[in-house]
């Protein structure tokens, strides 16, 4: 197809398309004429992944680059997987972050994390500091308990990574990463607002 | 103490302190002189919570305006309270979004979710369609353990919340929700490692 058709057929500007074959994360399409490409069902396949890691998914072109190129050349291991995706939207951190009280807290789970991964840790640790400096720092039970729920979500996760295939590997876990954090965190704020309905009351639902 | 004081025992650069105030996320000191200012306890405080919201809680300025806005003007309701920061933190989301199918999940799952909130549905609904045009839509059984999880999440954080202060319960859902989001999604990451290292094996840690 011509590339106003790939653009009616999904739903994205020609001059979006453009743009994300000058940034290469779309791949040109076959030259039919010096000034004319042909496009096929894997240009739609690939628009539609970029727009779910650029709009839902919230990251930035060269992330998106990045991850787009892992899932094009996988790795020899499914461990080594979660590393790329953990990296790849790691938000960077301030300096000066002390990573002591989180190997304790791993310690205290038992947790068996990648030695070379410095960037989770300090995500964890970035996060406990903003709550500290904002003089609201989480009580020991309660991150215990945060930690124990979200090893539920986890174990769910790697029990269903598929194994048959390393290609569907590399999606399950690039993208479980990063389009599955909006899901949790929209599903906490809805069962917040339940909740909060049960103990304080509510104004009664009308009828949908 | 004078600005520069407030700079050292803040860690944050004087330019950065007059940006805040000509921002209006911190308020002016009293005036000592028509170029001099007095600066207390207060602005220690609240630069501390401002620090927290822009860095960890990845929040914009207008945002952190609008919440700092809130917690000085607190609402009448401990419920509104939840209203008011999950509307502030709230993401826009695309145009023509189909909000029917997560309000037959809340169905499901029995939540009493505010009428007027349509903000948290669609930040939902958005999550899920980025996984759907992904090719990543997540079967029933996964959404609804999400769901379970994410419900005991609510339950705790909701049942914790300070009820002898209106101004504490005010910090605790603004700043926990914010604040505590990036928290759960370090967790995660790090559980999912554990369970991969578990399930597929990883090098041994060296001792720490």
């Amino acid at each position: 197809m011509r590339i106003s058709q790939l653009a009616q057929q999904t739903d994205v500007p020609v001059a979006t398309i453009k743009f994300y074959l000058r940034e290469r994360l779309l791949h040109e399409g076959e030259l039919t004429s010096p000034t004319q490409a042909q496009y096929d069902e894997s240009h739609v396949r690939r628009l539609q992944l970029i727009r779910a890691l650029l709009g839902p998914g919230g990251l930035s072109v060269a992330t998106v680059r990045e991850l787009l190129n892992h899932l094009d050349h996988p790795p020899e291991s499914r461990h080594d997987l979660l590393g790329i995706a953990h990296h790849a939207v790691h938000r960077p951190v301030g300096d000066g972050l002390d990573l002591e009280p989180v190997h304790q807290l791993i310690v205290r789970w038992g947790w068996q994390i990648d030695e070379q991964d410095h960037d989770t840790p300090a995500a964890l640790a970035d996060a406990l500091r903003g709550l500290e400096i904002a003089g609201f720092a989480l009580p020991q039970t309660r991150l215990d308990r945060y930690a124990e729920l979200m090893a539920e979500v986890a174990e769910v996760e790697i029990a269903d990574l598929p194994i048959d295939s390393l290609e569907a590997a590399v999606r399950y876990v690039v993208l479980g990463t990063v389009l599955v954090e909006p899901v949790l965190l929209a599903l906490r704020r809805l069962a917040q607002q339940d909740a909060s309905a049960r103990r304080f009351g509510a104004p009664p639902r009308t009828a949908d």
